[in-house]
């Protein structure tokens, strides 16, 4: 059936969606009301149309600037740099952080061809200028990139002044001693906190 | 973002997919080309337009009747029955089988409501009434519903000369006596051949 085919062939392009998984969606797609898919349709396409960057911090908004920058009750003296737009909203799920945000748009990692050119670290200086921010919270995942990225921070704004700290690395809540990999365990021995 | 919010409680409706996979989804159609998530919309609107039940054997075909029940290279000596209509596009993809359909839209279970009323087996019996039919194959799964409603067709078809047969059960090819269970053992101790 083309039909079938074709749909099943754009939704395996999708990540986490094999051929069987595909099929099952379709199936499903099948047998729902018809205004089901039609507002899926909808909704995927309007995804599109109304999300874009913010201008200020480069993470997804349907507002310009986007509600987090724009936002008084914010700490605008903080900055969370991360890697890429969604991790704002994984960090906001969390609802533990109440400062700024700045989406680098990748990591520095030489094997890729990436520099730091290639980030959004002009952007970055450039909002450290008037002198309001005094610490930048490097939110990089604990990776050879993220660590390369973060130490590049740290050498490119000790001139401004502001203070760069990282995000704990360390053995995850409800995790187990038996099952952390040696580099977490040693990491989580060397930023031991007193009790 | 409510354009976000929209489309992830949307997709967290399909079957397999989480709020995570939804997210994953979501941050894939805002980082791909604009064409692609039109072209998945417009497929998937497509789909419930393109694709309906064959009036013969009822299963999801564009064309009426489906490609199976209109082919004359098919055996039509020989029908599979089962369960839903994309155990058709199952079977048809193992290329093993060469004979007709029929979907029963279900299968007998007395603990949900379902009895042989609901399901659509006047419609098989009208099928065999020419004579030209000499097996019925029950394709359901082996489960108590699927046993019960092929155990029910051997006898509801006993007076039409058919013959009733149903898939063998037993231990999957690349699986391992130690992982089979009880009752897989069982029947595939009962169902023991000839080598």
């Amino acid at each position: 059936m083309k039909a079938l085919d074709e749909v099943v062939d754009l939704l395996t392009r999708l990540p986490g969606i094999g051929r069987k998984s595909a099929l099952r969606v379709a199936w499903h797609l099948l047998k729902a009301d018809p205004s089901y898919s039609e507002a899926l349709a909808a909704r995927i396409v309007n995804l599109r149309a109304a999300v874009h960057f913010c201008s200020i911090c480069g993470s997804y908004t349907e507002e310009e600037p986007c509600p987090v920058c724009s936002s008084p009750s914010r700490d605008h003296s903080l900055i969370c740099v991360v890697e890429q737009p969604q991790d704002v909203v994984t960090i906001e799920a969390s609802r533990e952080y109440r400062g700024l945000y700045h989406v680098l748009g990748g990591l520095i990692s030489p094997l890729d061809g990436v520099g730091p050119e290639e980030l959004r670290l002009a952007e970055l200086e450039a909002r450290l200028a008037d002198g309001e921010v005094r610490e930048v919270v490097v939110a990089t995942n604990p990776t050879v990139e993220g660590d390369t990225t973060a130490l590049y921070l740290k050498r490119a704004l000790e001139a401004t002044g502001v203070s760069v700290t990282r995000l704990a690395t360390g053995i995850p809540v409800g995790g187990d001693l038996e099952y952390a990999d040696r580099l977490t365990l040693a990491r989580s021995f060397r930023g031991r906190v007193r009790l």
